[in-house]
């Protein structure tokens, strides 16, 4: 009978009209029927829960909605086991039957999970089980993804323990709706719609978020306005944070410094100021009155342009000391950015971050972390890492990445970031050796700190698709299980996301991932090869503008980081110039200071070198620069023929959408060939390959209208 | 056997959690199943048409969609009639059997439709024909809006032709993306992305235009960047031009005075060097070879701080005149917007586009069209007309109306625009005595002109819902609906759209337009009673602020606007003040010049009164203004009412979203009148009636922080 009914079905649906086009709204939860030789081996018939409580309900909900819509029937309610098939769901506390079952769950600390294949009064069961409603509801959603992801669910084992503490997404949104190097619409967050109204929208970013672990939210900006610390937008920060509670999601919010002053009508937002603190208190219990498990401060002190306690002459540690006191009776974390440089341009940008903090070690109270972006300048396509990694053992340190191609194509290009987030993570310090790598500083193990996280700053908006393509949502996901599990493959995870996104099936799932991964290889190629780094368009960070001196301080125009002259290219960060390349710990110091030994992806952001400097590769460095150039362009070519193959697995709506960007990426992978080469031959006075002479004259390219790029 | 299977289809929806929320995306092209006892009624069994076109296929395409959603059954493609039930589509000149049947196809013109029942080969047929496939595909949304809205579909004759020639619909749409009084999201042009992709949801939007007759489209904000006139911008509003073109729509820009100047590198803009008309002749050419069926400029020139003809001491008809004589090989348009106001702070802005215009009259091209706000000032929640209208005989006059809220609660507050545009059109300027309405004046048949049109800027944006709230869709409906017939009932109107966007039941579908008939003199009643204009805030246009002297100008200042001081309120624009009202026709000059004559609505526009005037009601003005206020709240307390009781008739979603904004609108309904009878209490010193003061002092509101409102 089911069968006939959805041969019925099946043609009702190809008769009509589709009413709702794919438009890539359920990301990866799209919970699409299994096909029919699954149907035995996925039979779930009933669904067993214990005690009831917000989190559970959503947990169940989405076993409801997900095995219900993949399996076609809707699993049962039952008290307990009476028949196979059943999957039961809690923690010792809440159920019965997962407490009779003796599981061993004190491995799984607070937020793990297990799922098991167990047998109850004779009947073969999963059981889907941790210490807390978060935890069942991220064991749920796991459970989801290997029905997904057609895995096996007979004689499961499944452990799964996240490696750090806090996995938080970082919005950089503003009050009035934008957000900062956001390529997906406006903000999630209808600031004047709340707090009556939470819309459903913010119901599935939660669960998006929570279906990957992620755990902690901030809400604004980290160049932050006053206006969130009031009374009226507490109240809306609130009725968000309610939400997000129900899905295991702690609210944050990035404070401004200047706030007692702005709002609180100080004279002064200096930390030893008893005023200050005592303005700080205050806000700080009003915060926790309306939010009691509130997460904590993002701040963001003395860095382009915005307030902090430099100010007032003070150091980052007074300032976030002072904060952390306040917070401490809460439990509320600080994270502090270091993402600091200051006007004085007689020292490297690149090298500021760790001349402040280093010298703090050791200063900072218990609950105040400091967050490095994973490369010393600004999510370039490609930087060593921050040599602040490995140089701070008395202090908790995170890593921020970003989820946002702020500086990799943005909406259009497909750059899959897993790949960059897995060569940060796998960086070695050498702090205490070889394997002092960041994954075990932001994991806290490498000196046994208690804090732990992973902070990723969102490209999530109000696009219909959420992230204002379809593989960018792939670095939402990928960010959500590093953080989860900092030593996860990259690979793996766009496997994962490829089945759940499109299909299962390999002969889509293999080309797609090999897209996937060599992607951001592609960008760094056709933008910024053999460590260039900020040549992108000042104000955008988009095209190519390796000419741009637009900026109000050198620091923010193009040359001063390339350096390209008749006698060469690179940024000297040896002794013989910055010396930054000192601040990292042997043997790496030794490699990066000896251009002859530092890899070639390395060279110009440690070296000035002379144009026929021989790379590795034998050729010399302008060839070598024309070649990475070329390359990126053929790898986008690539993509573009294993996409045009693909078309049979993909709906029209998204396998165009790709097709379209992939046109555009090739497109501008060649503006940024051409423009960027076009620039630095004028310096090199060195031969274009033949055929590769730039279309276009440099004053062309310089003069492109934004938003446009010139036809290839 | 369709019955059985509908039952059980019905049932596995029922059990499947939707995943398709109600986002409001589909608009009133929504297309749900009929109720049974309508099925035999609308029983359409085949499709058949004539020649192929673009906007013939998209016609039926519309039909097919329509029909097999709404009827369960998809109706087959026929060439010839051979049972009941085909639905006949076409021109005569695509269609022989449209031809064969000899309908009066003359008096549709080239845009009418015609829907007639007819016997076709002895077979019950309908017949939807035009003389145009633009038409077909309008009488095709005409005959799925019949059904529904479930009017019977036996023994039609509709005859349906437009009574203006223009429906344009004006995007505020700028380069980064941002709308100009936009409160939907971003716009939905995605300028980077362009030329390659043209997302579905640009289809969509072309949907939604054809189906309420808006046949042209200004794609840019009239505050313009040069930018859109650049060659790679061409390229990209080419590609948006060939995807409306197929709908029924011409695109037109608006364009910066400036731009010769900005983009062509002149040294002058001034409209009579001729260097500056061949730069536009260029650039004219450019834009037409790449959309041959370019519909013309629209200019916003010395308004705003905008540039303009103005700056070399040029009128508007040399400005105007010039890019007319460009455009007019291509039989372009030009559409000069009459929203000007100089810095010159001796006269009433009020009525300085009169002053500058009213002598050119007569001296404008035929492609000229003076585009002209409702009101004198701007936009406001009640303004009387614009004496423009019916003061310039010689010239084409078009109306311009807003479908976006900017000055009716933006996003939020349920306000039906319908009965702001009725009145507007239905205002009488008595040119030649009485029935000289507006209407006359936009439709060009009250000095018979050739060109009629009707321009409304937009609320579309990338929000799910397009409108920022469901109820803002019917402001987009009731501007189409308007456009093409001004005669149109703003209540009918209502009915029709409220039935396809929600259910038929007249025990919705009353009280809902009962709601929506109501809302906008809600508005008007707790923001700006009695004449009052221009109170909100300068910069956002949203919450009260009589006190708002922050303007750079003192016309851009809220106290400019309603002099209220011990001695009255209001701003005298009779023979003892600026005069104003003078630029009316007899007899409403009369009328405004005498506060005993002038309309309670009007007072406080034409007259500084004392604050214990007497108005109509017999209550002294103080009295009056406090039981406006009042009943602007109470009035948002019964809509908030009636909507409680109608949750069986909506989904989830929908009505949850319309109660929460409800509630808004309910708490800023409040903060409106408090907060501005606080501050004009302090100049009138009169009591408030018991129980009505001000919850808070009138620095608590002054202080209001953005996006915010008090609790009540």
């Amino acid at each position: 009978m089911f069968m006939r009914f959805a041969a019925a079905l099946g043609l009702l649906l190809a008769m009509v009209t589709p009413l709702h086009a794919e438009t890539g709204y359920e990301l990866w939860l799209r919970y699409r029927p299994v096909e029919p030789q699954y149907k035995s081996q996925y039979a779930v018939t009933t669904l067993v829960a214990g005690q009831a409580s917000p989190t559970m309900d959503v947990a169940l909900s989405e076993l409801r909605r997900g095995l219900s819509n993949m399996l076609g029937t809707v699993p049962a309610p039952e008290n307990n086991v009476s028949a196979d098939g059943a999957v039961v769901v809690g923690t010792p506390q809440s159920s019965s039957v997962i407490a009779a079952l003796g599981l061993p769950l004190q491995q799984l600390g607070g937020e793990g999970y297990l799922i098991r294949g167990v047998t109850i009064s004779g009947h073969k069961a999963i059981a889907i089980a941790a210490n807390s409603d978060a935890g069942v509801l991220y064991g749920a959603f796991a459970f989801l993804r290997l029905i997904q992801t057609r895995q096996p669910i007979t004689a499961l084992n499944v452990i799964s323990v996240p490696k750090t503490k806090i996995r938080i997404i970082d919005h950089w949104d503003n009050a009035n709706g934008t957000i900062e190097r956001g390529y997906a619409g406006q903000s999630i967050w209808n600031w004047r719609s709340l707090p009556e109204y939470l819309p459903p929208r913010l119901t599935d970013y939660a669960r998006a978020d929570a279906s990957i672990g992620i755990n902690s939210a901030v809400l604004n900006n980290v160049s932050a306005e006053a206006v969130f610390l009031t009374e009226p937008y507490i109240e809306k920060e609130a009725a968000i944070a309610s939400l997000l509670r129900t899905y295991g999601i702690r609210t944050y919010l990035s404070v401004r410094w200047s706030a007692p002053i702005e709002i609180g009508h100080l004279k002064t937002a200096d930390p030893l100021d008893p005023a200050v603190k005592a303005w700080w208190k205050t806000e700080v219990d009003a915060i926790y009155r309306a939010i009691p498990d509130f997460g904590g401060f993002v701040v963001k002190a003395n860095s382009e342009g915005q307030p902090g306690p430099g100010d007032y002459h003070r150091t980052h540690a007074d300032g976030a000391n002072m904060i952390a006191d306040v917070l401490a009776p809460h439990h509320g974390m600080i994270f502090w950015r270091a993402f600091v440089y200051s006007d004085d341009r007689k020292s490297d940008r690149a090298g500021q971050a760790y001349k402040e903090f280093v010298p703090l070690d050791g200063k900072f109270r218990d609950n105040v972390v400091i967050q490095v972006k994973n490369g010393p300048l600004d999510f370039q396509p490609r930087e060593p890492f921050s040599p602040l990694f490995g140089a701070m053992p008395k202090t908790s340190v995170m890593l921020e990445m970003q989820m946002t191609k702020e500086y990799l194509g943005q909406t259009t290009h497909l750059v899959y970031m897993g790949p960059l987030f897995e060569e940060a993570l796998k960086s070695d310090t050498y702090e205490h050796g070889p394997g002092s790598t960041i994954a075990r500083v932001t994991d806290g193990s490498l000196d046994h700190h208690a804090f732990s996280g992973l902070a990723g700053v969102a490209n999530v908006g109000s696009d219909q698709d959420w992230s204002g393509s379809i593989f960018n949502q792939a670095n939402w996901y990928v960010f959500g299980r590093m953080a989860w599990d900092v030593d996860i493959s990259a690979r793996d995870v766009a496997a994962e996301w490829a089945k759940q996104t499109f299909v299962n099936d390999p002969a889509f799932v293999n080309p797609v991932v090999s897209m996937m991964m060599g992607s951001r290889e592609a960008a760094v190629n056709y933008m910024t090869p053999l460590g260039l780094v900020l040549i992108m368009s000042h104000d955008d960070h988009f095209g190519p503008a390796p000419w741009d001196e637009k900026g109000d301080r050198a620091d923010w125009k193009a040359p001063y980081y390339h350096h390209a002259a008749a006698d060469g290219i690179g940024f000297d960060r040896t002794a013989t110039g910055s010396n930054m390349a000192a601040q990292y710990n042997p043997p790496l110091r030794e490699e990066f200071e000896d251009a002859t030994k530092t890899p070639d992806q390395y060279l110009l952001f440690f070296h000035h070198v002379p144009w026929d400097f021989k790379t590795r590769s034998g050729r010399s460095l302008w060839d070598e620069l024309v070649t990475h150039y070329r390359l990126g362009v053929t790898q986008v070519e690539e993509m573009q023929k294993a996409w045009s193959s693909l078309g049979a697995y993909v709906d029209k709506e998204r396998f165009d959408q790709v097709s379209a960007f992939l046109a555009i990426q090739h497109r501008e992978a060649i503006w940024w060939r051409d423009a960027s080469l076009a620039y630095f031959q004028q310096y090199s006075k060195q031969p274009f390959p033949a055929g590769y002479a730039p279309k276009y004259s440099l004053s062309y390219y310089e003069a492109m209208p934004p938003n446009t790029s010139p036809d290839p």
